[in-house]
C-alpha cells in the first residue's frame, strides 16, 4: 500500500486529534480584496516553530514505536526545527542534516531546541542520503520531510482547520515542495469541498511538480536558486506524487520579485511576517485569486535581509 | 451608576457572545523565555482592523438604539478604524475626528472602510470636543474611545479569551491609554485569576495613569511625544479611572527604544508585526516578566519608518 491509498480523511482527522494540544490552532484571517475575491488565510507562520511542519513532525513522532531511541531528519530548515521541537516534546534525542545554504535563523533555532545539526552541501539528494546513513548507523527512526503518510496526514490538518473555520471554498492555494503539505491538504479539500479547485504554487526555477504534471511523470530539475529556500526540491516525492497527480488541478509559478511583494503585502495588510516560501501561495492568490480562496501561509522564518527588503517594499504600500 | 459598578464579568461575557462572529478569536502564542518565565501572548494585531479596538466598537454599536442614524468617534487611529469598520458592518454612516499627527496608514484605513475623517490638531481634548459637537449637530451617537461601559466590556473580551486558553496566570500585562482595554481586562483577570498581579504599561512621557495612581487622583500630563501614538492621552478616563485604581496593582514606563526592541523581537521570535503601542506590554514583560505572564499585544498598525527600524534591529537578533 502507498500514500495514495493510505492517506485518508479519517487518518488526517486522527492526526488532528493527536496533535491538537501541541500545536497552535492558527486563526482564519479574512481579507476582502474586492467584490470578486475573498482571501481566507491560514497563517501557519504562527506555530511555535514558525511553520506548518510541526504538525507532521509531531504526528509522526507520536506514532513511532515506544522504544524508539532517537530520530534523524534532513531538511533545508523548517522540517528541521519541527523535528527538533517535536523530539524534545517526546524526550527523544534528535540529529538533523541541513544544507550549508539554509538560513542561519533556521539552523540556530534547530539547535536551540536541543537537536544536533550535521551540515552538508545544498543538494537535497545529498542530505537525504546522509540522514539515511545516520539513522542506519544509530538505529534511530528517520523522520522523512514529506514521503511518509503520517507526515502528510499531519500537514493536512491545517486544511481541515481552514475549512472548519471558512466553510465552502472556490479555490485552495498551497505551496508545493516535496508535496507533503499539498498531499495532505488536497485529500482534505477534495473530500470536504469537492467543487474547489486545488492549486499548487512553486518558485519560477523550482517547478518540478508543474513539469511533472505536464509530463505525466515525476521529472527532476536542476538545483533551484529561488529565495524560497523551503521550496527548493528537485522532484516530487515518490509517495506524494500519486496523490498530487490525482488531486491537484494545476500548479503555477511565481517569481522571487512576486514573493517579496507578497511578503510586503503581508506585513502591511495582515501584520504577519512571512518567509519567501510562506508567501508563495499568497503571491499567486494576489495575482489570480477569484471567489472564496483558501490560502495556506506556510511559514515565517525569514532571513533578515529578505525581511528588510519586504519592510522597505511595505513602506510604499501605505 | 458608573463603570465601577456596571462593568461586571457578566457584562463582558455578554459582549463576548455579541461580537464572537465578527472578530477573530486571536490565538494564544506561548513562548518560554527561560525556566522562570513563560509569555502567553494574545496578538490582537491580527484583528481585521489590526487592533483590539474592534471588540469595543462592535459591542458598542451593536447595543445602540435601532433607529440610530449614524456614529461619530474621535481617535488617534485604531479606534477610528474600528468604528469605521463596525459602522459599515451595521450599515451606519460614520464620521471620525483624527489628529493631524496620526499615522497615515491609520487614516487611510479609516477612510477605506467608508468613514468621513475630520482632521484637527494633535491634542486629545480638541478632538473629543469636536466629536461631541459633530454628534450634537447631526443627532448621531458618539462612540467614545474608552469612557463607556460597553466599550470597556468589549475590550475585556480579549482577556476572557486569553484566560480561557491559558488557564491560571501569575501576571497580566496590558498597555494603558484612556484605560478602556485595561478596565475591561482587569475586571476579567481579577475575577478569574484573583491571585494574578495586574500590571499596566505606559510610554515614558505618557505616564498619566502611573502618576495618577501615585497621587491617588486623576492627573493631567503635558502632551506626550512618544512614538507609541496610540498611548498619547493626557489623563486617565473619568469612567475607567475608578476601575483601574481599584484593580491595577502597578503601572510601569517603557522607553521608545524599548518599544522598538520589543517590535524587533516580535518580528523575529513571534513573526508578528506590532506597532509601538502594541509592543508596550511586551517590552515590559521582556524586561521584568516572571512566572506565567499573560501579555496583551494590542495592535499592529505601524508606520513604515518604525517597521523598517524594527526590521533592522531584528536582523541583529538572528
Amino acid at each position: 500500500m502507498g500514500m495514495l491509498e493510505d492517506l485518508t480523511l479519517d487518518r488526517i482527522r486522527m492526526a488532528a486529534d493527536r496533535i491538537a494540544s501541541h500545536v497552535v490552532r492558527t486563526p482564519l484571517l479574512c481579507y476582502e480584496r474586492d467584490a470578486d475575491c475573498e482571501l481566507l488565510l491560514k497563517p501557519e507562520s504562527l506555530q511555535p516553530t514558525g511553520a506548518f511542519k510541526l504538525r507532521g513532525a509531531i504526528n509522526k513522532i507520536a506514532t513511532l514505536a515506544e522504544d524508539c531511541p532517537g530520530v534523524v531528519a534532513h531538511s533545508s530548515g523548517n522540517h528541521a526545527q519541527a523535528v527538533a521541537w517535536a523530539a524534545a516534546l517526546f524526550d527523544l534525542p534528535a540529529v538533523v542534516v541541513m544544507p550549508n545554504d539554509a538560513p542561519k535563523i533556521k539552523r540556530a533555532r534547530t539547535e536551540a531546541s536541543g537537536a544536533d545539526v550535521v551540515v552538508v552541501g545544498p543538494d537535497s539528494d545529498e542530505r537525504s542520503a546522509r540522514a539515511r546513513q545516520l539513522a542506519h548507523e544509530r538505529g534511530w527512526a528517520l523522520v522523512e520531510p514529506y514521503d511518509d503518510v503520517e507526515i502528510a496526514a499531519g500537514q493536512g490538518t491545517s486544511a481541515l482547520e481552514l475549512i472548519e473555520d471558512a466553510g465552502e471554498l472556490d479555490r485552495f492555494y498551497a505551496p508545493i515542495s516535496g508535496g507533503g503539505l499539498m498531499a495532505g491538504c488536497a485529500v482534505v479539500v477534495s473530500a470536504l469541498c469537492p467543487d474547489a479547485e486545488i492549486i499548487g504554487c512553486e518558485p519560477e526555477d523550482a517547478g518540478d511538480t508543474r513539469a511533472s504534471l505536464q509530463a505525466g511523470k515525476r521529472c527532476t530539475i536542476p538545483p533551484p536558486m529561488s529565495i524560497a529556500d523551503g521550496l527548493r526540491v528537485r522532484r516530487p516525492g515518490e509517495q506524494t506524487w500519486p496523490v498530487i497527480r490525482k488531486r491537484v488541478h494545476r500548479v503555477e509559478l511565481v517569481t522571487d520579485d512576486e514573493l517579496l511583494d507578497a511578503m510586503a503585502w503581508a506585513l502591511h495588510a495582515l501584520r504577519l511576517v512571512l518567509e519567501p516560501s510562506g508567501a508563495a501561495s499568497l503571491a499567486l492568490a494576489l495575482r489570480e485569486g477569484k471567489g472564496r480562496c483558501g490560502v495556506l501561509l506556510s511559514g515565517g522564518n525569514v532571513d533578515p535581509k529578505h525581511l528588510e527588503e519586504a519592510a522597505n517594499r511595505a513602506s510604499k504600500l501605505s
